[in-house]
């Protein structure tokens, strides 16, 4: 299958490229970048020189829909709606890596993002890339819209208690821990290595957007509106993600019952792992042992005091937070083996 | 004054040292070492070469009675009440950094520590040290014991709250960042560089034992029983605590009046900065920013959308999470000024 | 093909195991470890869980005869020479990962690693695993010691000026920088995360064992004695090796004839990339842009006021300076494509 | 005494105010930026905070002139020789941190900078800001010059080898190490943290700035012609320089002669320590270890084999390798005691 990649010049889409040259069923015959048109892809992404000769094309429509199956946009929040509307009139199918089709609601696009969606009547069309939630609508959909990293990992890690209906929906606090490469490739002030190294900070603690998807999805699972106060925090990492999940009981249950939730929730999930261990290293998820994969790792403690459940998820946030999830995606679309192309070990230590 | 630390040879101890051979008022007599008596000072702490002529001594209560007007006791948890309780015998002032006299309630060692106190009648003797709250008891006790690093970070951020009756008191989820200096200078397979680099490492999620000190500190201002839910994670740093303390509001409240409740909490405290700039690198607390410093930065956010208040703290763990606080109370117990051989500028960038 | 690997709760011995989980041609029948013996192997390396299954068994050389067709040993130096020898005395294929087996004058063990060779005979025997010098020995060999992580790093970037002949061979400087997983995986209080992070630590500058490697494939290319001066260097990174050789003209070269020399030793191999931008990030080889990979990348640059060539090579010390390494030789003996299994592009950024 | 900080807004700058606003003698009365006039210093350089209360002016050679006694300029290379001109000119003192002002020789800005000098009158009334080798000419100078941070490092570590005509005058090798806050402030796509993080990046290996600097004042130590061939690398860390020195004996000396030359050489030096050790973390110089302090700490290692001296040093880029060696002039050009608001220890574990 002929794949194109449009804004292949930042990090999700080197990862995608990374992904696609060794993809058993995908050949990738156009990448478009404003900024890097004319060189070499391998320029602008050392690590695959030897792997992939294309140059980058600027962006130009006819160009993808005659020469692809299949369209990745890679492209900022705001600027992909216009393409994606462009490429889906013409019947190419689409996985779209911003946020401009993750939320259901014009009107969180508002709340959230500070504009008014130029197409709404496109985001019903557009499935929530997340197989574990909405598989059979990813398998028929033309446009599926990959899920925010951070949003993502958390509300893996929530699901199972909301979807049991243990805990209370109006408290449950996301601490979100994430390196740098989830900001993206552009250099400023905040992410000079001198100024970033070392650091614990928080980013938009109070307000950040990737709140407005966990609340749809998992509102979803609820059936009834769910709140989120999540925090994220950057971290002295490249790669990574953990989120942790503080939500307290709304009823009792033992640790035994909370397993059977949470494997019950994800039976035969090729990407989920469970972590618990009493001994050895890895007692808790932690992104160390992720990276490089498109796993996610879930487990969580019980904290009798206060009657809290601390569920926690690791996640490599340029795989299964972004490139990962959408060829995990597009093995859901075109019906391949969902581990086709994605089933690497995690590169430890590193 | 003559001063004397006993257990020199781990990194609280060492940073002491380095306190003490600038402080104006001190000189340090004796070093003590169970492991590494009889080696100078500088093989176990490099940066001290050229600043210590002094070689590690075993342990003898006589010698520090006799050589010293004050002693800094950094020995394990559970090994350091019987040192400090021979010392007291005896009429020595004693500044003790480990947990083994932070707890007023003799049951509480049951609880967080698995062990019987065995000199329960010395709790009610010793002060605990944080000058922002007991700065008389401090002043007058013969014992002070030094808070947990993590604890005096987050319960300076969280008593404003408290002490307004701002916010829930069985609701506050304390979310701790910590380099790995924290966890001391014992090497194991867990310390290990390749295996601690770059982890976001949950440790003891739901029931770690700083939530003790915090929940009682909190209780005393609150004038009733206050619930803490702590989290700690190891990051990638060596140095440094940021604390992430989620409450949610009581009564609403508006960001210029908690400014108000913040500073007048902390009015001339010459180690509290308060952090929050809309513009500019630093935001909010970021423990980057503390390094090498006694400073405790605070600052908070408000999240409309859930009545949380999100507030935030970040000190040098080694600093006022231990040694600076000891400069601190010392400082305050002999009536110097507080500052002395504390006025230390943060190492930026570093 | 079956295949052995003992000693593989080492962060060799792992890396291996993620390899060959993942190879076209081998099941992994049995691993070994002392220490873990009994042990699920998920429990030492998490990031396999879900990849293997396997317990680790104590050590069995008869287990391994009737279980294996190959057998990868990678025990500590001075451990493995026991091991081989009977394992080769029943006619397996071994690939050693010590360095046992990688110096062919038993005097050199005398001078390097202070030992008598308990089996000088078998050192005649056993081919030195780098198939860009001598792919055909090890496709007949019986036994195939892999290099050294260093040592293949540094000749294979000074083989092509010492084969043409182009600079002084006795003043040959090498100066390089390594990650913290090429001292294994045992801790101790060098290693120590507050200790090991951040240093720039020298690590035997003056006498370290890879010199002996180094000269004994040098002198074989150059048909006479090739004399290297080694000093390695402890850097922040867990995985990653460059080395910088300082080498000094015999005669005047120009930077095309030089990239002629390069390119010309090392026609068709799958794993050597050159390297040389005036442009971008990435205009030397450095080991950011090869991990996770099993490539070498090569450059140079040449400082015409001291008639000085600066030869670079980046490599993932853990993989083609270890087990990546072992794989390639491994399709080399049984004649598998060469990348089979190895065909990995770097993770970047990571 | 007044002093004023031209080009404030920089590292150098931030590390200046550092250390000028804890010196005894030092009252900081202005500070310039062309960039962030009109701001509050701490917005800029949040670590000082509390510590100093002014905002940067734009450049004004007036203002300078009637408020400071002293003036340090601390503006890229190239640029501030106009400035300096101009405060030369009013008999103001001076100390220079950029590289303008470092060279004697005319001819070596064209071949090291690529510019003419434009007041090449000035350079021999400039004195070579390094205490260990011109402390009577700094005293008498209105105009110091301080040196490059490599360049320091590297020749503090050789000199005694040149002063002693132990070594090969044309195969001096300096494999330099540093961190990123050496680039300065400015971010930039290769600063870029999720870029910058984990490299072992080569930095005109073949032909530095600094080269020109170590030239020129090993020369004068030989009083005849020195070559130096020197390759820095950008490594995982911010703060802290490591120069590996590789040279080659000219005649035979033993360890304990060299020890006597290096002592011999430094007599009475408050910021230079040697570092050698046969057991223990610190054998041999380490930038861990002196960060945060104006140190540099020198060792060597003898290869007998090649009869090689490595010698080795290490220090803090922005203290000894700039700042701290600009206080360290002005002490010496006051006549203030030499260790005046320097006195630090270096900041361990960080």
């Amino acid at each position: 299958m002929k794949v194109g990649v449009v804004g292949a010049s930042g990090y999700v889409g080197g990862e995608l490229l990374r992904l696609l040259v060794s993809h058993p069923e995908t050949e990738v015959s156009t990448v478009t970048s404003r900024q890097r048109a004319g060189e070499y892809v391998h320029r602008v992404h050392p690590s695959l020189k030897g792997f992939i000769d294309l140059t980058f094309s600027p962006m130009d429509i006819e160009k993808l829909v005659n020469s692809c199956d299949l369209v990745f946009t890679a492209v900022p929040h705001g600027k992909a709606n216009t393409v994606v509307k462009e490429l889906y009139a013409r019947g190419i199918r689409i996985i779209d890596l911003s946020a401009d089709f993750r939320l259901r609601n014009p009107k969180d696009y508002v709340k959230w993002y500070g504009w008014e969606h130029p197409f709404p009547e496109l985001l019903a069309k557009s499935a929530y890339g997340v197989p574990e939630l909405h598989r059979e609508e990813i398998r028929r959909s033309q446009l599926v819209s990959c899920p925010g990293c951070m949003a993502v990992t958390s509300l893996l890690a929530i699901k199972p208690l909301v979807e049991n209906k243990v805990i209370e929906t109006n408290r449950i606090v996301v601490d979100s821990k994430i390196g740098s490469s989830g900001a993206g490739a552009q250099a400023n002030a905040g992410t000079h290595h001198a100024m970033r190294y070392g650091v614990i900070r928080p980013y938009k603690p109070a307000k950040h957007r990737h709140t407005g998807e966990i609340e749809q999805e998992l509102s979803l699972v609820a059936k009834k509106d769910i709140k989120i106060s999540l925090s994220p925090h950057a971290v002295n990492i490249v790669r990574g993600i953990l989120t942790t999940n503080h939500t307290f009981m709304d009823r009792s249950v033992s640790e035994v019952d909370l397993w059977k939730m949470f494997r019950s929730s994800y039976k035969n999930e090729p990407f989920i792992r469970f972590i618990r261990d009493k001994k050895g290293l890895y007692k808790f998820p932690d992104p160390k042992f992720v990276i490089g994969s498109n796993l996610c790792d879930i487990g969580f403690d019980i904290d009798e005091d206060n009657q809290r459940i601390v569920a926690l998820s690791a996640s490599d946030n340029l795989m299964k937070g972004a490139a990962g999830s959408a060829i995990q995606n597009m093995n859901v679309m075109f019906q391949y083996d969902e581990k086709d192309g994605l089933n690497y070990t995690p590169v430890t230590p590193v």
